[in-house]
């Protein structure tokens, strides 16, 4: 009998990396955890990536082939390879192709960590089967990865599905990309801190919040509050959504896909993210569209989604490529 | 020696239908128009248009094969080939395609004016030779057709590409859709003439649109006084270009197109329209994208424009079905 082929999928963040074996059928065999160590240079964590790559692999080659290596990192280009100033990290440019080769000769495929997922939800998710959606990353930041016909949009560069980046408030708040009024300084776990800090200034209502400092604050506390119907934490989460829901409306205008899938750190929240979301969407949506685009929770498991994404973007382009 | 090829390009607008036969280097051969009489029946324009086009074709059918049709209608869908209530036409739901084989039996193609106008570009216009790119038509209203990894984005039903219906200002102007601050309700001739109407009442400046009621008003005389220095019609081009400035960076995040190309009756203005709207448009851009999305004019000639994008239409789907 032969043997069962698996793909490596990596996911490095700016304090972890972690990276594992997945068959195709989207189970993970065996997975580790290292250190990025971003202060440093990028070849050293290849070095250690590719070493404990061999470990575990030495553990499973009986029974597996390896056939290829996707990496999903911040800012990440399928293009090139590279990523370029990742943030958080001393790297510079860096072509992750060649800083795995350098260690290992193996098919190495290279996406932004929101690709990554789409590309996940795609093969292994909540978007399986679907030719047309669109993820919406909502941790840190705000990240999207656009499916259409099929295949993931990367635009001229690799860099397009950069969805945190639309201005919804013309000269609103300061967004880290350096201009102003961006979805992801609203529609993120760092949107919903600030705004629950203008509502602490524009609202008189008590609130257990008072006694948070901004640093201290964390989504899960706001989602505990709002449950409990702390009338600040519900007002954030009504700001946010409406945000969302206007955004993922205009982008149902671009490209009509069959659903939005939400991940990540800000879903915790459920049904209080859900329900107010779903309400904004289908009253900013042309009527035209109304009722008929899904809004759904992620099919991957939050710890395991971007291991699964990387290898997933690994399994789509080797057989893209007739390397299987 | 073989006869050369020529498609039909239909345009069926409110008031006139306009069609040509038209080959493969985009040069229109023949070409009429003719009313819709779209307060009667769409068999009866059918019936019509079947019988000039057969009257046309045997002017031209020593040199040339009918391989085609290609029809662009409002609310013309890919995918069904239908229309389903037409602004101003008392049509109800009619299948192009099979109204014209009632008459006459060859392939016909059904897509709207704004993704006609697209494919049209594509072709024979500014977009020969691109793979990613977006067609803003600014009239009436603000159509779209949007174009990644050459193919034209249709979305699950054909309905995609309705970047005229996202909203630019939450709870803003009034859109015929029926919703509240959609791009359309500010970056179309529509659009400009109501910021004007909000400028006279805003600002005290003299100027001679004091003395146009809103029903006369057109784009050209906002243009012309503006060439003259007139304060309400300079910043009635400057919020017009704000605004689409602002959605042409906001799709850009979307597909990273190579260029946005501007259509319609808006673009005559020319640098009145295009100098801000750029200086708007790289402002918006998130940095990663600054000075690398070009700003053209159509490559069409106005009046030819729906014919050729019709015609445009047959030729891609024909080749696309190996039918040439």
């Amino acid at each position: 009998m032969g043997k069962n082929k698996v793909t490596l999928g990596v996911d490095i963040g700016g304090t972890k990396t972690a990276f594992g074996f997945v068959d195709q059928s989207g189970k993970i065999i065996i997975e580790k955890t290292i250190p990025t160590n971003a202060k440093k240079s990028a070849s050293i964590l290849f070095r250690e990536l590719v070493k404990h790559t061999r470990e575990m692999f030495s553990e499973i080659s009986d029974r597996y082939d390896f056939t290829g290596v996707g990496i999903g990192a911040p800012n990440g280009n399928y293009f090139t390879g590279s990523v370029v100033n990742p943030p958080n990290m001393n790297w510079g440019s860096v072509n992750l192709v060649e800083a795995f080769n350098k260690y290992m000769e193996i098919p190495v495929f290279v996406t932004n960590d929101a690709n990554a997922t789409a590309i996940g939800e795609m093969l292994f998710g909540a978007a399986r089967g679907m030719k047309n959606f669109i993820v919406l990353t909502l941790g840190t930041g705000l990240g999207s990865g656009i499916v259409v016909n099929g295949e993931l949009v990367y635009g001229e560069d690799g860099f397009a599905g950069e969805l945190g980046h639309t201005c919804v408030e013309p000269n609103g708040r300061q967004c880290g990309c350096g201009n102003r009024g961006c979805l992801e300084a609203y529609a993120s776990v760092t949107g919903i801190r600030r705004t629950v800090y203008i509502l602490l200034g524009e609202m008189t209502a008590e609130s257990p919040l008072r006694q948070i400092a901004f640093d201290d604050l964390d989504a899960k506390v706001i989602s505990e509050l709002a449950r409990r119907g702390d009338p600040i934490a519900l007002k954030a989460f009504e700001i946010t959504a409406d945000f969302l829901g206007m955004s993922m409306a205009n982008a149902v205008a671009f490209s009509r896909p069959e659903a939005i899938i939400l991940f990540g750190g800000l879903t915790g929240a459920g049904e209080l993210l859900f329900t107010p979301t779903k309400k904004a969407f289908e009253k900013y949506l042309l009527d035209l569209f109304r009722g008929k685009v899904n809004v759904l929770q992620s099919g991957l498991e939050n710890s395991k989604a971007a291991i699964l994404g990387s290898a997933a973007l690994a399994w789509t382009e080797l057989e893209k490529k007739s390397l299987l």
